[in-house]
């Protein structure tokens, strides 16, 4: 039954709003618990306590445990980018800084992984990796574009978003300032020769 | 009690080749196992089945289950390298181009996702993946070590290891040899520059 409350209507029932406020509140606690605790814990009971509903709840929304950890990668689509000023060098550094920070905060790197070993065996994780990655890369791809195409532009791309990951990943630590601008100055480098 | 055969003698009984044999048997499945069934597969129980062993036996040698997997991680330490011509291009190349064989023959997407996940809560996985990791970068730092150092050479061995670790990981398909080309030769003509 759709209760019509004061503030909603036929049309927009509040019913919709407070869907909206669970969907939040099992989204935040399902990212949190992946990225504190692993994808392992990230099931319908767990987050059910964490987010402080019932589990059937959980399981009337979100009857698969691919559907919550959707839920959790959802949360990561509007990570922040840096706005572009003009000046292409610190524009780069900017960019890749921020990606950094995003790393940083929100652990991407566990989540990141997760999400491949997901993607491995079930096509609708790989749409999520696909829409996450295109949202990230974009800013990157965007300030290359006018001096790069084709396999340069796709190789200078990886290049950049690929030195944050491989450290985070591979190496256990953020790549510190020095290293991002050196990125970002040898690959300037190569572009500036006529 | 040690059985001493024909070809064995107190102080190297044929004992011990029969642990090699078992460890031999037991790590390959548990490599197969992992990257392609996923490392939740990677269990006493499974791993027993698929190598051929008792349970009790693969109990008795690797207690936990983190012994399992760096078991599995132990064989990837013997990767494939470029043998280097003298020619730096070429070098980089080929030695990039190796890393991306042993990313597919070995399906080291998964399995160095895995070990990102162990390694976030378990410190002796930290070493397993550190070694793995010095392992993979040694000959691209070498290649580049005569021309840069501190900063700009982790940030050049982070760009071209990472090319590769980010397409594979994050676009979920190994560059092109026209990528890997212009990653080598972006680098190398930001290097040529007096």
């Amino acid at each position: 039954m759709v209760v019509i409350a004061p503030g909603g209507d036929a049309a927009h029932p509040v019913e919709d709003a407070r869907v909206v406020r669970t969907r939040n509140d099992v989204s935040r606690a399902a990212l949190r618990v992946l990225t504190e605790q692993g994808w392992d814990a990230v099931t319908h009971a767990h987050l059910a306590r964490t987010a402080g509903y019932s589990r059937a709840t959980l399981y009337k929304h979100w009857p698969a445990r691919t559907d919550l950890l959707r839920l959790a990668f959802a949360r990561l689509d509007d990570m922040p980018h840096h706005e572009p000023t003009g000046d292409l060098r610190t524009d780069l550094v900017e960019e890749v800084t921020t990606f950094r920070t995003g790393m940083e905060q929100h652990r991407l790197d566990r989540a990141l992984c997760a999400l491949v070993d997901l993607a491995t065996d079930d096509p609708e994780m790989v749409e999520v990796r696909d829409q996450l990655v295109t949202d990230g890369e974009q800013v990157v791809r965007r300030l290359l574009a006018p001096m790069l195409h084709g396999a340069r532009l796709e190789a200078a791309t990886l290049m950049l978003c690929g030195a944050v990951l491989h450290s985070a990943l591979m190496h256990g630590q953020l790549p510190g300032d020095d290293v991002i601008a050196a990125s970002v100055d040898l690959l300037l480098r190569g572009l500036d020769r006529p």
